[in-house]
């Protein structure tokens, strides 16, 4: 039985695809939970702004500094430190965009950062992949293309992030161009340019210009990339990612500043004094990427967690960091400014652990109006592992919150009081003429979960809901279809990468 | 490193007891979700009048359609139909208490419903119980022991619901009395009467009452007891249930009705018909408690979820049940009355299913302002297996989500501004005097959660969350204590059990 439309894309022929839900923009219509009292928010702030002003931050990038100096912030060139008045905080928030939009390849993919919508990115960064077959490993580019596969096959998804694994075998300086042109050609999708550093910034950016036809002058005004800047918390930004900062700001493409604040090891132990803390970080970066380029898009990052006290890991998807994740939203929205936060988890297995904890975190997020998940699927073990079974079981969680947020419709054919009155008193609706008509796309239907009744599920295998994460990821792959390319593009694409990569010069991988 | 007092009763010596939150009334500070609009709910609030005054509801039992036609309610005697006009509807809620408290033998158990307080259950009701080292199998009284005392144990309980299991090894008629004297011997918590009949229920009440060392009159006004009423949707209320209903309200204990409204099957396969049914079917149950006990308490119940449209098999915590959570909460309010949810899900194992369903139906129910969240821990398979493991995956959830709850304090100790300031850039905070001060306590300690890395996990046997669970199920029943009990108290309920086990006479188990 097919009950969802499958994004247009349904074959004639041949078995039944997986089911999902279709290309769409996700919106939360409801209005954000708001933990923090107005006269709390504001306290923080102010606190923040004492950090900045009285404190600094240490801009390890001479550049920087220059920049902060010649819009009249204080600069101790010593110790790298800038103190940022909060003068130059609102004249920086002024021009920055409350919502923008990034445009990849593929203009129907289009992502809207702003307002109640919602965008879901692959999991970025992870040195180790994880499947239950093969087990945890280093990650490798044959994973790398299958990750990048996963994302474009899953509606659900409308981003990748920074590389889902770092491919170990190819030469480091270069492997950038690898990964970038892997995500051009294997998606379609708005992706995350490294921000390391100018050069692999600007690679990112060019390699996009190409496939987009467009100049890089035309890309500074209709972005289509974007990249994480992680502050090194305590008020660090070191000298590689000021620099892919201010690229990414030059160039008019899109920045998220996301400090590192886990409370009890880079920031306070108290919930208050770590936002105080993400406030200051946040709103340095967020003046930079102004001061280089006003107008330029840049979202509020927010990761504050807290870390197990005993032995100094960190912990996602608590209960401290669900409610980071939704007074990281009042943050954003007192600055006028789209909203990153993410659904971590701190499991070692695609198991109950790792399924709470996202859901603590997706929840909080989604309750503070987040704009951005970064991370949404396929994270596990505090981010140290790109995990096939957790991108499976994420995409499910996500597509639930999806459907969670749509509207209820009220209507003489909802209300059903002629369907209702057809039904005798202990009766049942399964033959009503009102259900007949609705069953087929009433409820979401799932991609994992298993609803028949443990007989029939023993018979079936008995397998749980990870073991079934395999078989989906698999079947995916198989029905990944690549998204077309203009040969002419590709050999443009090509020729880039060559020529950058004799550029660069082959390290030892 | 012990960094929560355990509800006072920590030893002194001996190994570390299992981390648990103290004992508490949870709260909900924050305004409750609202899925629906104010004119979204009087459309369906009229939908459910004309169903009561048209279609009207088959009550089974010839005394509930006596008290019925009295109050001037049309009654088809044949079909044993009532209609139920508007204005009988409004005078029972104008009767019906907003909140109320239930006081079993420790009055330090009480529970209290209403406003933003919630109350977690233990599940009730399945034919099986599950473990993984006992597998799957009918409930005996062994287990219904051990269960009881979980729920006493875990401080994140507050009642015990209708049998946690059948204890099939005991004769039908009583099984009852043993059952109850298994609540009230092994734990000290509010507990559920078996409303199938009213001589079960008097029982329940007497029972509470002996170890209350009060008389049913003052019970009458000081009550101790809660019932579930089923409703056998669509629109019948069963004789038995009538009954059950009857006598918990002449005695002024607490009814839960509770509409069995899955759509697609017992109710419409649209979410406005199901809760229109849903209004309808609660509110003439609860018109019934008001005409034969004004001001008997009594609770809205909200128990609306999809089924599989695939194989009729019923679902939980979907995204449909999730709203349905959060929208029974604004009828509960509309009617001024106490709400009933349950955070159900539909797998066959303890496993990543259980935890994303649940997590979906607690969330849908906590935004929706739930005072009662039965079945809150242990239920499994759709409610037809009582999971030692699964209960314990659901106390870490419970407890986070109290967690979470917890407002943010803001003041200068909280903000930090010194230990920030004392932490130079690049920094970390863990030897920060205000880290020392505040670790012990700043942060949720987990009860399953491991947050070790992947190399220590593999160490200790790299077990998965619902492995650990098992470990603590049988740590928590081996540091269980059975509360005391006054000898003569004993003395006396086991003298009632005996003398109603023989005037009920012993049917074959």
């Amino acid at each position: 039985m097919r009950r969802r439309r499958e994004g247009g894309r349904a074959r004639q022929t041949g078995p039944a695809r997986l089911p999902q839900l279709p290309p769409q923009r996700v919106v939360n219509p409801y209005p954000p939970m708001e933990i923090l009292s107005a006269d709390q928010v504001e306290t923080i702030h102010l606190t923040s702004m004492r950090i900045l002003e009285e404190l600094g931050i240490e801009m390890m990038s001479p550049r920087a500094l220059s920049i902060f100096e010649a819009a009249g912030a204080k600069v101790d060139h010593a110790t790298m430190t800038v103190r940022i008045d909060r003068g130059l905080v609102d004249r920086a928030l002024a021009t920055a965009p409350a919502r923008f939009t990034l445009t990849p390849r593929n203009p129907d993919k289009q992502v809207y950062f702003g307002d109640n919508v919602i965008n879901f990115g692959l999991v970025a960064g992870p040195p180790n992949v994880h499947d239950r077959e093969r087990g945890r490993r280093s990650g490798n580019f044959a994973d790398y293309c299958d990750f990048t596969r996963l994302a474009q096959h899953f509606n659900t998804l409308h981003l990748l992030g920074n590389q889902v694994c770092a491919p170990i075998e190819l030469p480091a300086n270069s492997r950038h161009l690898d990964t970038y042109r892997a995500n051009l050609t294997l998606s379609d999708l708005v992706y995350h340019c490294s921000a390391i550093g100018a050069g692999r910034a600007i690679d990112g950016i060019r390699m996009m210009a190409i496939t987009r036809g467009l100049t890089l002058d035309q890309m500074k005004t209709d972005p289509s990339v974007l990249t994480i800047i992680s502050v090194n918390s305590p008020r660090r930004f070191d000298d590689a990612m000021s620099e892919g900062l201010m690229a990414m700001a030059e160039h008019g493409q899109a920045t998220v500043i996301t400090p590192f604040t886990l409370m009890g090891a880079m920031a306070p132990v108290s919930l208050a004094g770590a936002l105080a803390q993400q406030n200051a970080e946040a709103l340095a970066g967020i003046v930079l990427t102004q001061l280089v380029n006003p107008g330029a898009p840049v979202i509020y990052g927010a990761f504050t967690s807290n870390v197990d006290m005993r032995s100094g890991a960190p912990a996602f998807g608590t209960p401290e960091n669900a409610k980071a994740n939704v007074i990281g939203g009042q943050f954003a929205r007192r600055y006028r400014l789209p909203y990153r936060s993410t659904n971590g988890n701190a499991s070692n297995a695609a198991d109950a652990q790792a399924v709470y904890e996202t859901e603590m975190a997706l929840w909080g997020a989604v309750l503070g109006h987040t704009n951005l998940l970064y991370h949404a699927a396929g994270w596990l073990e505090g981010g140290l592992t790109a995990s096939f079974e957790k991108l499976v079981l994420d995409i499910e969680m996500l597509q639930h919150m999806i459907e969670f947020l749509k509207p209820v419709p009220v209507d003489d054919g909802e209300l059903a009081f002629d369907a209702i009155a057809g039904v005798p008193t202990g009766g049942h609706f399964f033959g009503s003429p009102h259900t007949m008509g609705r069953y087929e796309t009433a409820f979401y239907r799932p991609l994992v979960s298993n609803w028949q009744n443990y007989e029939n599920w023993q018979i079936g295998g008995g397998k749980d809901a990870t073991e079934r994460a395999t078989d989906i990821w698999k079947r995916a792959l198989a029905e990944y279809e690549e998204p077309p390319m203009d040969p002419a593009i590709r050999e443009e694409l090509d020729a880039y990468v060559t020529t950058r990569r004799q550029a660069i010069g082959n390290d030892e991988p």
